[in-house]
């Protein structure tokens, strides 16, 4: 298995930066895009727990002005073959002292392409 | 691609299973044993970031105690071809009120068989 083949890990890296302005822009509509239209996707958010693509979605269209504004730091991308990647970075929203943490998997699917099959965004707390 | 393949499947979840049995008795040479050996592998941990897997391994050491309690509930697996999978869990931690959620990415080597490559482990906080 090749670990961060070039080009695939720059189809990742571009992916990641999109997703990034997307959810600073607050674009829906290619939120959702990135996400595999699956009842198993998973995303937990900082203070939720989302089941499949339709509650993912629903809690996008329920959040007011999207998500805080913030900046990365440490971000780490790593592909394992041609088909499989993670993306993980730290982030630091404004007026937050709690250091933020993103983790995504993706997934290359024969028909639609890449896609986020799970996520995790959480804050990180004064124990271990 | 062959999403939740029955063999597959099954093989993860006994892994997923000894992982939560090595945690609770703090069997920090097992635990080590999960995770691939490389500089690559990250561990978000409810208050630490952890890059590489020395990293991970010198906390698991200097962790008194281990993990605190804890007993899991919505336990997910999704396994995509023969090589890829995630395991998301939500638990509890006793006399925490705070939700706690845990993600692992793993991936099937072809000399050391499975390991973690990603692990992030949170606290939900009180704002989304």
């Amino acid at each position: 298995m090749t670990i961060d083949d070039p080009a695939t890990h720059a189809s990742i890296a571009a992916m990641f930066a999109r997703y990034e302005q997307a959810l600073g822009s607050n674009d829906i509509a290619a939120l959702d895009a990135f996400f595999w239209d699956s009842p198993q996707t998973i995303r937990y958010g900082v203070g939720e727990a989302l089941y499949g693509f339709e509650a993912i979605s629903a809690f996008r269209k329920a959040r007011p002005g999207g998500s805080p504004a913030r900046t990365l730091a440490h971000q780490a991308i790593t592909t394992f073959g041609q088909d499989f990647a993670i993306t993980n970075t730290e982030f630091h929203r404004a007026g937050e002292a709690r250091g933020g943490r993103q983790s995504q998997v993706w997934v290359r699917f024969a028909d639609v392409g890449w896609r986020i099959v799970a996520a995790h965004v959480s804050l990180a707390a004064e124990t271990s």
